[in-house]
């Protein structure tokens, strides 16, 4: 089993620690010490020895930063996680903050006191944030300190080893492309802008430039390491050796030279007198402080890879086209068992999770979930971010709703689905608000939209039917999905925040709106799809594009009100299930496949 | 008449005054100098004593740039004004740019050669186009000086005198808040903000402020001056006291400082160790110079008397409201003589502007139009940007389409309105498209959603259906709308462009999409609508907006493919139809009565 229900975090451990770190605060002679969330590679899944803000306080969340001085100490979440925090953060140790509003840096300024020194570690904070940081800490008379050594660090007593999981090659008939080509690619891109190198910060960004994949986080098969690529198509990986095999530097070959990641700040140093392009929102101030010393000089970009990344090639698109249609087994025979064994009342929400996991088990290939499932049974599924622990675990009990968001990484690609399906009869309400979210997903999927459109003039078509119904949902209504990558990559979204980067063919995005209702139930609708160029029809004048759909699983069919569909509509639907028969249907047997059949049978 | 079709401009302009210019360069010690087309105010509408472009090479469009070197010339323009420039501006004497892909600054940096020196007036650039221009001319080896006199200024013989149109005082039942609240919010935001004072450099904003108009510029109330705001409530107003009557003087009382235009610098200076709010997209950088230079702290902030401004008041919707009823009638009156009369094939582009502008001042109460009229015919109306001279006038020919957008300034409010008309049997694809853009305009006209949404999120609506058929158009779907005041105003915008502003209650807007094929024909549909409170509906949790519309006119139902509209669309139609009949017929009788009641039928 990979997903773990056990209660993590918790008071216990700021309690433990706190007095630790004060320790080390004072032996460095901070009155005060910034925590953030983030680690040095601003992953999504923290590896346990970098969650450094767990470690000190005993918070979980996803998002969070706390100050802590040598008298007292904040703590700083967002709106999402008010219950969790006082759940697992103590309050006698800790004030609570919000993150919104002004966050650490207005706090920092109304309360710090004149002579004050805080202490940061540029390896984990923006170059931005460290500016608004400081500002904010001399406004109120203190001083901002970048420490050489993290106390946290120093304090860390039973420190987990940091990971040092063996690196993979992803073979070129799944990636499609060389090391060469895409170190050529980027070495063009570094040229058009003037710049001489790139600091590659990211993870994922590492592991698609150079063909591998790692081990180092939960969920995601990132190799942790830095990378130096030069505008000559040269390049240095600065890697734990450890995690090299034979066939990784063998593949990797002469143009690729392997470093330790020791000799990191001297690689850095090298690039004196060079224009480095840096991303400043995956890079941290530390590179941007090593080549500024260094006397390089820092063209604030954003990181070359992403983009390329971001639009797959037909390789990739064959491969998380196979990696969906393998992923579609379990899910449909988990989405039966849902309708009928979990009909009972006595399934919680934990034996969701198992279930699918040993379903998707059995598919023999699957490296890891793609994040934790999320597996919301009534009042639960209206949590957004929920993630069931043994605290927490509900029961599917009849006449409410059941949401399960969750996905795989397969070694050709990553899934990403949500469902949601009733337990016993549904109410009209439900039912209603789930045609209308059904709506929204519909508009997404069968759109057509020129050249230069961004995922921000996108997002409206997703909501329009709730808003013109009083409703709405308050996340964004699609991410972009690495193959066998990263879950959650950008640069494009789907959301009403502004994103000036066009959807580009071959990008992939979840197309995934949802309604929720406080304490009594969640809907969403997700399925992955992936930006194409769309068709010429008659008297049309301009490229568009659209998306297909890479998602194979059926959309209950007694949760939609069919008379609140466009004729449009119940044509996509009709159309979608019959897709999902006919590619899905022979590799079932059985019940399983005369559920399926009744699922896809036209509205 | 106020609308002239006099060919404007032209080649011989340049000709006549580039040597003028070249001599000023010389005694200056410039080996060159940046004409923008902005003005000191940042104007829409460029009084003639300040359009040093046109001065300088012939150029009217409304966007575009010149360098001006000792032994050459480089006219900068967008795709808009392919044509034109080349009409315009002799070729012999400018090379032709586009603005787009880097524009001027990277013209400068490619061309400029080392040691050369380029002016620019300050009072014309703002602080970032200052920083972006002069780090391309040092990247050259050049030098960016500033000139203290402007050198067309010094060059240009007979220059018609600059405006001194007297104030009038806009009266509170139409402003609706009196000056000393108005000077109180804008106090508030200053405060909120951390400002001490503000500089207002918009005319627009001046007007709004103290509740007076000006006539210096064509097509908007404006009065060109300058004011300086303090956080306590105080502020100056620098203006040209020719303009100031008794009664504006008592209107404005002690509150309200006047000074001559002279004494601004000396203003600026006396703000010395004060932290001052800077808009940097309306004032130059000039004025942030003079602060600078005084000891001030200038903090770059949007003006903020133009939320405010967009956001009208009861009294202010009441009164526009009020000013689109009356241009309702001539409207009509037009409307009805464009399906009768002028269906001859002999009626020309220029007649139908002069007929609706007669028409409009048999109102009485004309004050102004709020933009020359765009009037196009057949392939003439395919030109988004058309305004029509005697070098262009076209004839209104059977079996072609007429576009024709108009606006009208009328004490009480400004309105702005498109109809696009049959002349002649229309064919079933002018028909089918304009049905296409007709479902953008009511969707976009009936949309409801939710606080914090901005424009930038809803401009899909009015695309939507153009897409799907594989059409799009090439401009943004709405502007905002001043009441007496600037027919094109911010912040808010509904556009495919990023804007983060939040559309909030009492904001006019344009709704206005479009289709156009070059050469053939051009379609837009345009009503104005501001933004209400939705009512809430049974079910629905969210506090919802809405819009009103303002604008009284039919749309030609000859046009209307009935069968491509929705129920939901056609029972708007209907409704809207049935609305203009109401508002408007009894103003009307005899013919165009009848006319009207026949296109406001049920479809």
């Amino acid at each position: 089993m990979i997903q773990t229900f056990d209660v993590q975090g918790g008071p216990e451990l700021g309690r433990a620690h706190l007095p630790l770190l004060r320790e080390q605060l004072k032996s460095q002679g901070l009155d005060g010490f910034l925590v953030p969330h983030e680690d040095e590679y601003q992953n999504e899944y923290v590896p346990e020895a970098l969650d450094r803000l767990m470690w000190a306080s005993g918070f979980t969340g996803s998002a969070g930063a706390a100050v802590v001085r040598t008298d007292n100490a904040v703590m700083f979440t967002d709106g999402r996680y008010t219950l969790q925090v006082r759940a697992q953060v103590d309050g006698d140790l800790f004030a609570y903050e919000r993150l919104e509003s002004g966050g650490v840096a207005a706090w920092l300024r109304d309360n710090i006191g004149g002579g004050e020194v805080i202490g940061y570690d540029p390896k984990l904070h923006s170059p931005k944030a460290v500016k608004t940081l400081g500002e904010a800490i001399r406004k109120a008379g203190g001083t901002f300190k970048a420490v050489s050594e993290n106390p946290i660090d120093a304090a860390w007593q039973d420190r987990p080893a940091l990971p040092t999981a063996k690196l993979s090659v992803q073979p070129e008939d799944l990636a499609g492309e060389s090391v060469a080509s895409k170190r050529d690619r980027i070495a063009g891109i570094l040229k058009e802008r003037g710049a001489d190198a790139t600091v590659i910060t990211a993870p994922a960004s590492i592991a698609w430039l150079y063909n591998i994949r790692g081990g180092d986080v939960a969920c995601t098969p990132l190799p942790l390491s830095t990378a130096i690529v030069n505008a000559d198509g040269r390049s240095e990986l600065y890697v734990n050796p450890v995690k090299l095999t034979d066939e990784v530097r063998s593949h990797l070959g002469n143009a690729v030279a392997l470093r330790e990641e020791s000799d990191l700040e001297a690689g850095l140093s090298a690039l004196s007198g060079q224009t480095v392009s840096v991303d400043p929102g995956t890079t941290s101030a530390w590179f941007v402080d090593r080549l500024q010393d260094a006397g390089a000089e820092v063209l604030a970009k954003s990181d070359p890879v992403a983009l390329p990344k971001a639009c797959k090639n037909t390789a990739e698109i064959k491969a998380t086209t196979r990696a969906h249609e393998r992923d579609a087994v379990p899910l449909i025979k988990f989405l039966h068992w849902l309708d009928t064994d979990a009909q009972s009342g006595d399934v919680d929400e934990i034996m969701t999770a198992v279930k699918l996991e040993e379903l998707r088990r059995e598919t023999g290939v699957l490296k890891d979930i793609s994040f934790p499932s999320i597996t919301g049974a009534a009042g639960n599924g209206a949590i957004v971010h929920y993630r069931v622990s043994t605290a927490t675990n509900a029961k599917l009990s009849r006449g409410s709703l059941f949401l399960i968001d969750s996905g795989a990484q397969y070694p050709d690609g990553t899934t990403d689905v949500t469902r949601t399906v009733p337990i016993g009869e549904p109410t009209q309400e439900m039912r209603e608000r789930f045609t209308l979210v059904l709506k929204g997903h519909i508009a997404l999927a069968i759109v057509r939209f020129p050249e230069e459109t961004t995922g921000s003039n996108l997002d409206v078509l997703a909501r329009h039917a709730l808003w013109q119904a009083g409703l709405d949902y308050d996340h964004g209504t699609g991410h972009g999905v690495g193959v066998y990558l990263g879950v959650h990559e950008g640069p494009q979204r789907i959301s009403k925040m502004p994103n000036s980067v066009a959807l580009e063919p071959g990008m992939i995005v979840s197309n995934e709106p949802g309604y929720y209702k406080t304490g009594e139930y969640g809907i969403r609708i997700e399925n992955l799809q992936y930006v194409t160029e769309a068709e010429m029809i008659p008297g049309g004048e301009r490229k568009m594009l659209g998306f297909q759909n890479l998602t194979l699983a059926p959309i209950h069919r007694d949760m939609i009100v069919v008379e609140m569909l466009s004729n449009a509509e119940r044509a996509y639907m009709d159309a979608y299930h019959a897709g999902v028969l006919a590619t899905v249907g022979a590799e079932l047997d059985g019940e399983v496949k005369v559920w399926l059949q009744r699922q896809c049978a036209a509205l």
